[in-house]
């Protein structure tokens, strides 16, 4: 087939994770590849390609923050994506502030941040599998109900390469 | 906080999951905590919790099929995730075929198939997380162009319990 396979499960929502420690050492990437794998606890799984630099940090501190960018934050996430280095840090209008619990920091302008420490991992073909435990989550509540989002946040979903789509504001319930 | 903290990375896709052995001993089931983990060779994370029937199918087989449903199969993903037991199977208007590469089932009425087997598992927390490496994708080309999913397809976006978005139709090109 043309297509190729991983693909077929997108449109996929697009997150930052940020590693290491702010301000000394740290990055921010964009990851597609991220899902829950437990409730309580709660855990979150993260694929990171060894070519990255948040590979390297996430190996060394342990920890990572999951920040879910809203719509508004399209332009930034993409750059985050596209970027590197210490130039990457430098051009972002993004703000970092050090983590409540743990030393990477948290993306001020995010609709949520969901503090981890990671408890498990392994290489798995091209990249490899962090599990990550939730020590501390923020949200804002503008963008939440206490139960869900709210039908008018609007996130972003990553169609492929710099094509993005979002989510119409229309709750169908069963 | 009240949010269940996953409810912070969502809406995610949902999509299906098949196991077992058709037309002797099979399931279907609903999955929204499923990721890609690597590209080459394709694998793909599911976590199954152990109180699910198709946790013993994958369990005793080492197969399953992800089902991508469209937005029109909103009803039936809606009743294979609250229905159980073979009275669902019966229920549901979908058409189950045996895979190619799996004994397992594919949907025909979904927009791809990703038939699978099971390469690693493990226990994390409540739930049970299978690393399944493709290895027959099928896929409708009305659905997908070469290289991404079209626009106008509309996908499944879980927002909570019966709450369901789709996404919009507009791409945006960074």
């Amino acid at each position: 087939m043309s297509i190729r396979p991983y693909r077929l499960l997108y449109p996929l929502r697009t997150y930052l994770v940020t590693s290491g420690v702010y301000p000394g050492e740290y990055n921010v990437m964009t990851a597609d590849w991220i899902t829950v794998v437990s409730a309580r606890p709660f855990y979150v799984a993260v694929s990171i390609s060894p070519e990255r630099y948040t590979y390297k940090l996430v190996k060394k501190y342990g920890e990572l923050v999951v920040a879910v960018p809203g719509w508004e934050l399209l332009e930034e996430v993409w750059e985050a994506g596209s970027l590197s280095g210490p130039a990457k840090l430098k051009k972002l209008k993004l703000t970092f502030e050090r983590g409540v619990a743990v030393k990477s920091p948290v993306v001020k302008e995010a609709i949520a941040n969901l503090e981890c420490e990671v408890v498990d991992s392994k290489l798995y073909g091209d990249h490899e599998l962090y599990i990550s435990e939730l020590v501390s989550p923020y949200y804002n509540p503008m963008a939440f109900n206490a139960e869900k989002i709210k039908p008018e946040t609007k996130v972003i979903l990553h169609v492929a390469g710099g094509r993005f789509m979002t989510n119409d504001s229309v709750i169908r319930e069963l």
